[in-house]
């Protein structure tokens, strides 16, 4: 095209990623109509509207403001999509985001193409000095708007879920799976292993810094654990026997009542489950999906068993290719392992679903956080949270990686989260 | 039209009546994006769309489902806008009425023609004998569609106020106010009076039965209480004296922080308020509006005089003709008196803003509630509120009367309720 | 004794009827230990140690405090036993009293000593002149006090249910009724009546001014609704029809989860009821007890009959004699009418049960609060409230008049209360 | 005495050892009054009341109940005094511990009595081959019962902070600081070391089981940080700068209004806290009390280092003797370290306040928790939780041990908790 005629390699690289990652938000959004996409059916989900709204806040922030000459097209935004950075300045109160109005749909869309006009004049006009700062802040920009890309689909399942009428994201039939492999474990020797980002390429920066951690002998399961199999915890009692829990999990468990996965419904003797393609009949063979960590810790205990920490996960995972059912996949569930042989090395470790591990969200030994406002990004959610690896079914390819440590709550589900085994030696 | 040739003239009259308030409806919808008519700001508030599914629900339910051969072409939508008739069957929980992304807005006005057209179909397909049965049920619905009309506006107000942009329901300058009538004490002498609904028309089972009260003589304020007065007040540090204050009253204030009316802004040393047309100065010479119970009744204390009771407004009412700043003067604020002597009775009885009056909302001695489910309407809300009289600028002329007895919590002020005085002889 | 004899007859019988009622709250609080006199089983709950602090500050605060010379022995206890007079000052948290450790049970005896003896001092040293004002105030406290003393007695009864335990006040058997009279009605012509106080004596400032009310012709039930009778409501389903509801009751019934009256339980297919002297069989004779304005309309409602006004109440009992099951029976359970023929008069108008009635608690016409601070005592809470009528069996007979006006919030049960129903003719 | 003469000398040691902390608990608990002791002023605090019956408690059901023909002379304390083991059955409601006036404190004492006698019963019939295993209960009885000495120090502390008046448990003066040393790091070099209970004696569950931990290099502060040092973070705004805290630690600043430790007031330009020997100035050379893990971490922050980890804590303390400002010292209060010269090793390891580490508390890789009901003791609370490390000044000295892991929630601050920082090198 002919606006990037005038790019110098490095900046037509940068454009093209940044148009990509771009275009495949507008093709995830596109589905969603202005209705759907302004509703805020819990505290923790955003309207898919504000996330449009905050990814380009996000450039429009950290790129286009930081020059002085800069006009912002809709100053109002500003305070509106801050999701919480409080060295920016005010914001919108997150549990108000739902009642937004105002701006349509369509103004937040044509936001976006302000925006994105910006960045592409910033790019042709930026002397070649400077390019390289803008680069790394590109980049970030590129992998929280990913990140979005999934928040956005993991918060529209709630939102449709909450309608009794329980629309569906995709109208096709969901893909079938056939079968489930039995369980195996790989072992691992103990040792000194280093853990954490080390490499080249972007990592965020509470996967820094690269460190050594003892790690002691231990198996990790060769596949997620499935439907079936937590069924089978369901009909022992599993949600009715406390000496299995957490105390925080029980208090949890009585308090709401939980009594099966999130968005699971009994119906006429079958357990259905509310998915991206609507309301649909749960396929025991794939991995169970939309378990908190307490109960991702009660089946464990349950199997005897335990979960993984992030160390072990990673020291796992660090050999292998980032591969499985991610987005690019198309499939919008987790799928099963029918097909595959027991092989050298654990399977659906990456896409599916997130994998709850043991292991607390706290900083590395020598963590910093990044200098300026992006340094609120990670650190200051450093308390509270359990880790999960290995992304989902809507993780892009590009996103994932072996150091990737994704956070929640242990009392969250609504986010694609499954459950891996782990034992010791 | 040729679709009501076959109608006799009752028929028809019922037809073009049914058609006037339904078209005001649309009519009043049609400045509301679907994105503003489906937030829901508070609990109390109800999204426009889902007044709109109502409305049409409210027919379909009450005569279209008498006959047994009717089979709605929404069936899904006799549990979403049910509001409260438990008769009726289950109803979507009123705090999840924002949740609603589905229908869209464009399919409840569809359910609204069609509701329309069976409707019509039951007009002119009724044995002349059924007819008088139905014309009742259509008259209850018509008014509960104005009500309804006037929650909408109240309703939209409160949305568009959450929204920290502030956008106007309608794009044109308020009228303006040119100054205040003195305030003068219309007296009335002691006796047993006639309260309640006693003529031919349509009434509410609430204003039923006529029925006898020894009213003392008093007197009652010419006019409404203006916004300046509301202010000075607020200068005598009328929010900051628990002596003026119902004790439940001065816990609200403490706990609510209120220090003002609703939707009231202090912006560089005046006061602004949010309206249907937008943020405005606030006129002191027009009626204070968005006060609740306890404010009025505070207020009221202030002066040392006192609110009137329901039997005492409508005494004084009973031979006024209705006729003020109602929906059909086209003004969307309450308006001055300005340009008015005193004359024979108190002005702004119908009109402008609904008066809080000190009387519980309780049955009439001999009450009894409609039969079959339309007795939910009323009855059952006899406790804990307080009534009002009078209308509002948003009231159509055709639904206010003398015994008209509209109710709220008294805390309540997003409605349009302001305040009259009366006094002891 | 010796010090009373310098007192006039005024002074003197002032200062005996002062002496008598304090002493009946000694009486009553004497079984009480100090663990228990410390607890706030809920907000609405005083602790009995409160209790005994209060009544003694009120004596304290509008008497001896008027003395500019005075100093109190106690002064921190100005703000702890305040329990609403802003008018006074700040006050210890009303849901914090059960924190108050100290002072100890003994300490809060010794202050009622030091002000008794205060308020000897006074009555012996007041010139003549002054004594007239002294005296309406010192009659103002001993019916503050005697209102306490029913307080102090619900709200002990209330700790001792929540303990597991369940602790008896009163260790002795229940007396035992009989049977009841069938229920009979007495007819009221229609007519304008004279209600509230027009007599000598005291009442209290809502009890003002005597004013006429039109009242139509009605019936009044000639006796209390039994336990039984109420079992048959509960079994035709009471709770669990909607339609028999005020709407805030039903969401009360549904978010308290309520299936019969407070402080009755199932026990192998009987039911008990937490009483005074323990946990006790129901005794179906006896009139019901604990129910909440709800329970007795929707009570009411089944029936098909209502709940009185006060107005009609106050009619009827207005040429009765004060006597029934009061405080000074020794009965500390309403009792039954099995022995009685059928009379001129209902029966069990005062004592037994308060008698909720439909009437919303507000000010008569012409109703001016007290000055100063004692205006808070009544006019105040006229809002939300529902009156209720006649005394109950710990209301000492001395406190009650056909006049006397009580009143709780509607969901309120532990107070004594119970129903007598009313038709229109 | 007598009763011991038939004890073999390891039954006689352990008698020994049962009523030597027995009697601590007893004299620990001898200043609280009856009313005081049956308070509960938050859900998190428990009466003293319910800590004697509990610690009782905790000997019968886990000793005496073991014999089938045993008879509890309580058998209704079985409910009320289980805190959390669902495996031995029902318990009373935490949050309404406070509402039991009935056992009273004498009846408890009198229980604490009856089981200390069956107890010694046991003791000396059981066969030789039984011993071994009653000797390990009562190991874990005898350590519950220390910790829960310190736990109703720090609820009753909170206890007299709730009232206003303000009580002191102990009437003398508190001892005074003279000085504080200058802080100085200590440097260990990293390795892999070994981590948890590795000796002989008694341990809990979760300081098991010893295994592998590499450590990276750091620096460990010489001393706690102090009141005075706090102060400075104050004003410096150190609770209305966000940039320092963690996200949840902002969030709970700001809906609690924190903005000091807690227990402390400015009275005149000065602070002071409560303390057991009631309110008294703070004193700025000793360490930082009631400091939450949010505080820690911000001050932390504030200060450019960090807080230590478990395991860096542990190592510094390996090899430093259990002594300091313990129980035993007598002194009621954190003390200062003014005297001390620079040593060799950190000082106030143990003792004075309990150091908050950057550790989440999880369960040491191949941790189990004990068999049976006992189980529940640690495992459970292994989420949401941050380890604290080095025991207090109520801290009984034979409590201690370098690898004790203490926990509370990140927002807890009325346990004795205070700060020691670490770097990394």
């Amino acid at each position: 095209m002919s606006e990037i005629r005038a790019l110098s390699s490095l900046r037509e690289a940068l454009w093209n990623e940044y148009r990509r990652v771009r275009s495949e938000t507008e093709a995830l959004a596109s589905p969603i109509t202005a209705e759907d996409a302004q509703i805020q059916s819990m505290d923790d989900v955003s309207p898919a509207k504000w996330h449009l709204g905050h990814m380009s806040w996000f450039f429009e922030t950290f790129i286009l403001r930081n020059d002085p000459a800069y006009q912002s097209p809709r100053e109002e935004f500003k305070v509106l999509f801050n999701s919480y950075y409080n060295a920016v300045g005010e914001q919108h109160p997150r549990p108000r985001r739902g009642m937004l109005g105002r701006p349509l749909l369509e103004e937040v869309l044509d936001y976006r193409h302000e925006v994105d006009a910006g960045i592409l004049a910033r790019l042709e006009n930026l002397p070649d000095d400077e390019i390289g700062k803008i680069d790394a802040v590109i980049r970030v920009g590129l992998h929280h708007e990913q990140q979005h890309q999934e928040l956005m689909m993991m918060d529209i399942l709630h939102v449709y879920w909450t309608n009794p009428l329980r629309p569906a994201y995709h109208g096709a039939d969901p893909p079938k799976g056939a079968g489930t492999a039995p369980l195996e474990w790989h072992a691992y020797p103990e040792g000194v292993h280093r853990i954490g980002f080390g490499g080249d390429g972007f990592a965020f920066d509470n996967e820094y810094p690269c460190h050594r951690e003892f790690i002691h002998a231990f198996e990790l399961g060769s596949r997620l654990v499935t439907a079936g199999e937590y069924m089978e915890f369901m009909s022992d009692g599993g949600y009715e026997r406390p000496e299995l829990w957490l105390s925080d999990g029980w208090s949890t468990v009585q308090r709401e009542g939980w009594r099966h996965p999130l968005y699971w419904e009994r119906r006429q003797g079958t357990w259905w489950r509310m998915t991206l393609y609507g309301m649909q009949p749960v396929d025991p063979n794939t991995p169970v999906c939309h378990v908190s960590y307490y109960e991702a810790d009660a089946f464990a205990h349950w199997t005897g068993w335990r979960l993984p920490t992030e160390a072990e996960w990673e020291l796992a995972a660090s050999d292998l290719a980032v591969e499985g059912n991610l987005l690019e996949s198309g499939d919008l569930v987790p799928m099963d392992v029918s097909g595959e042989a027991f092989s050298s090395a654990p399977s659906q470790m990456y896409g599916d679903v997130w994998e709850w591990t043991g292991s607390a969200y706290l900083p590395y030994p020598g963590y910093h956080a990044s200098p300026g406002a992006l340094g609120e990004y990670n650190g200051k959610f450093m308390c509270n949270q359990m880790v999960l690896r290995g992304g989902s079914f809507v993780t892009p390819e590009t996103h994932i990686r072996p150091s990737y440590r994704n956070f929640f709550y242990p009392d969250s589900r609504w986010q694609f989260s499954g459950i891996r085994l782990a034992k010791d030696i």
